[in-house]
């Protein structure tokens, strides 16, 4: 399937795709690019898959308790979940099947999950799962409109005080995540390293990618700039305006000191 | 592979079958049965295995932090853990894997655990499980001995106080399990259900198929007694003689009563 230039998906070459499938086909796609932030249209994206009889999975890790999705509205075969991405525990996720679709577990022996995932089930962690998606939930436009302020604050500054910034996030994507091409430079080679080390955390990737030197895949679809440094700055309701600029300070100091 | 008639391996069976193998064979078996605990000679099925060239996975769930494994003197290939059998927390476990041997991973996509298992871990999980592993090891010695006395005033009082008990369990068997055979009756038809009521919480196979109506393999392995009623009894260290007293007491009053 194709991708747009802004990495966002070609609904026109999907709809091809199905229409020609001689098969019954699972299309399997993130709601949000955990990169860049990107979002998909899911309902357009539902109603392709109901018109062309194709399976639909909806990788919502990024998504879920953040945006509202009603799954009577939006016909999704099957959505994926993970617990730490809203404040729950991390290691404990969920996989919604709904009716009309059935999957064959990986995990044999016992009869948990109606045989779905044999094994001792993490029950403090299904508890905390549970009760961080209602928080997530009954707090959503609140926590959307604070953390749209903190990414706002950085977008804004890291584009009206630094030089040659490109942002690598769309202004309509995931709220939670702001990425920042930095351009070629010595200094901006160690960027993610010096950030670390003044106790920032930030990403050069995915986290499933962590430690691998190999460039993003996602960022060299969206343009191809030599040298050039992308960071992922994340939010949550827990970061302040105060942490931003931080951020920012940090940054600029970090731009102006010459490493050698 | 046979049985003997206890529900021990016939270790001269696995050796022909092993000298007879064309192919690499993978030899799984575990340390103790989880529902009667008869223990495996691990040392012997080791070296077997070695002598053949066969692949050794130990199902050592019911043992670890139990008995002592030292695997620089027993070679086994892969051994398995699940952390709550040893007051660990549930939904945590991990897969001992020598570096002689190498295997596929189920579950694709993060570069998590060496590539062997993609996702996010469960942190908090993997912490309380090495602690109660150290704990287990640590107090070993003298909780076997706690648990050994509550087994054998168990084994005492019903074998002595009750008419037509047969222990499923060897005597040499897991020290933290009794499987204790009662024979039929209208009343011990009922003896689970009347045993949860109680808030007495024993099993009547293996947790994996609790609310099945399945007999147990196991059992019927034993011994073919239509309508008698196998219960599983588990004692930890944080139990007491007067619970297992209680218990007894309250099987003798379930007994005696008549149903109708």
């Amino acid at each position: 399937m194709k991708l747009n230039r802004d990495c966002s998906v070609d609904y026109a070459d999907l709809e091809m795709l199905l229409k020609n499938s001689k098969e019954k086909t699972l299309v399997s796609l993130m709601h949000a690019n955990n990169e860049i932030g990107i979002l998909l249209d899911v309902q357009k994206v539902s109603e392709l898959c109901s018109t062309y009889h194709s399976y639909f999975h909806c990788d919502t890790v990024q998504t879920i308790a953040h945006y509202p999705l009603d799954l009577q509205k939006t016909k999704i075969h099957f959505i994926s979940c993970a617990a730490h991405k809203f404040h729950g525990p991390k290691g404990v996720g969920f996989i919604y099947v709904n009716t009309d679709a059935s999957i064959k577990p990986l995990i044999f022996g016992g009869a948990q999950e109606r045989n779905m995932r044999a094994g001792t089930e993490n029950l403090y962690g299904i508890i905390g799962l549970a009760k961080a998606l209602e928080i997530g939930y009954r707090e959503l436009e609140e926590t959307k409109r604070y953390i749209d302020g903190l990414r706002e604050h950085l977008k804004k500054r890291v584009t009206s005080e630094l030089q040659g910034i490109i942002l690598n996030s769309p202004d309509d994507g995931l709220f939670t995540v702001l990425n920042v091409n930095f351009p070629p430079s010595e200094k901006n080679d160690l960027l993610l390293f010096n950030l670390d080390i003044a106790g920032i955390a930030v990403s050069g990737g995915s986290a499933c990618s962590s430690g691998s030197s190999i460039g993003s895949h996602v960022i060299a679809h969206l343009h191809r700039k030599p040298n050039s440094t992308a960071v992922r700055f994340s939010f949550s309701k827990f970061n302040t305006i105060a942490e931003v600029d931080f951020v920012v300070e940090k940054i600029k100091e970090m731009m102006l000191v010459p490493i050698n």
